[in-house]
């Protein structure tokens, strides 16, 4: 491909630099590894008809109400009050959510999510569907912004990383001028060999290993376990056929 | 040290995320490694009197007329129209600026230094003073920000692999429960075997090469060349007794 017409890849890494970049004419992919795009591909790919994306946990009770659908979320770590089910991809197996539309709400990635609404396109990215996202990427030859969902704005390591690894796959096909995806890259490549034990170091981990939740980690670092690709469609996240 | 007791550690990547830190109860270190802390340090150790840091050429110009001290800084790579001198750490030699004053206008690092002005303390960090700068800090035993100046709010490689080599150096000193940090000290070991080759990836390294500059940025990645430590005391940068 010729050096000049390549599109740029950049990496946001924290939903307070997303005024940065240059939205409107880019695609952006969501990324909040722990763990709402890891579900959100995973309820997809398990067969929910769509997953709906709000900010509030009113806002899923309400909507949940009126689509008669599975309404979850959490708060510190606990179902919100008034939902029925949680973050942990483990909850939405094929015989509970095929078919079903699941509302979700998420504060870091929902947010993000809502910021970047301008955007050409917006899909979720995460390890269970990184072949997906990286031949989407790939196949549609735009300016690319891998938006890091983070914590309460805080610069994460899991987001960080799966940007550096989606950087690492298909940057030959696109012009990486951009520090941040340089520097996720390298991180990545630190950490590939066992992604696991690097996250070890990192705040989220502690968080979620309190509340139990190891095996969740484990799954949302391991590639392509549910590996489609949900894309954004008038405020819906559906499965790109 | 007792873990409990420890300060904290923390990164901030770019101005634009320094609100989410502590600054009123933290030490903050201002980095901005291609060139102003570089030249900074250099200057005072060339037996500077003092730097003034200021936000503007039309400042930077008055302050100097009043106190007839040299006036110093670039726009877009070039010495600013009414400023007599630049960026480059080379200027500033002994016989130019010993004993005199330096007003500097940079405007990654100065925007940085203002927005941290209530901080328990202000000093200035970059690899020709790594360790005058790691030495105070273990010493004050306080909660620490390693302020990466960034480029335009932009996160950019010289500073955060400064920060991480400050966390590689100092950490048992301190709790580092940010993930920041636990990215830059990574990334700063994927790349301290040649730190200038890595440098190379990266987007200020192709702006200042392109103004012939590849003499200061060796000279800014390398360690004690002038290892004394800036600080600011009202509003002045003087080297600390």
């Amino acid at each position: 491909m010729d050096e000049i017409t390549k599109p740029r890849l950049e990496v946001c890494l924290s939903p307070a630099l997303l005024h940065l970049f240059d939205v409107k004419n880019s695609i952006v992919v969501i990324i909040d590894v722990l763990r709402a795009t890891s579900t959100i591909c995973t309820a997809l790919y398990n067969g929910a008809a769509k997953v709906i994306p709000v900010a509030t946990v009113e806002e899923c009770v309400s909507i949940g109400r009126q689509l008669d659908a599975i309404t979850a979320g959490e708060r510190d770590g606990k179902i919100a009050e008034g939902l029925l089910h949680g973050n942990s991809p483990f909850e939405y197996p094929t015989e509970f959510i095929g078919g079903k539309v699941l509302v979700l709400t998420t504060t870091n990635g929902t947010k993000l999510l809502h910021m970047a609404k301008d955007a050409v396109q917006i899909i979720t990215g995460s390890f269970p569907n990184i072949s997906a996202v990286c031949e989407y990427l790939i196949s549609q030859g735009q300016n690319v912004i891998l938006g890091c969902a983070a914590w309460k704005d805080r610069v994460n390591m899991e987001d960080t990383l799966f940007a550096g690894a989606v950087v690492s796959r298909i940057k030959e096909h696109f012009d990486v001028n951009c520090d941040s995806a340089i520097a996720a890259e390298t991180l990545y490549h630190s950490a590939k060999g066992d992604l696991f034990s690097f996250m070890k170091k990192a705040s989220h981990f502690h968080r979620l290993a309190r509340y139990g939740l190891e095996e969740d980690i484990k799954y949302c670092l391991t590639e392509d376990g549910a590996n489609i690709l949900p894309i954004l469609r008038n405020g819906e996240l559906i499965k790109e056929k």
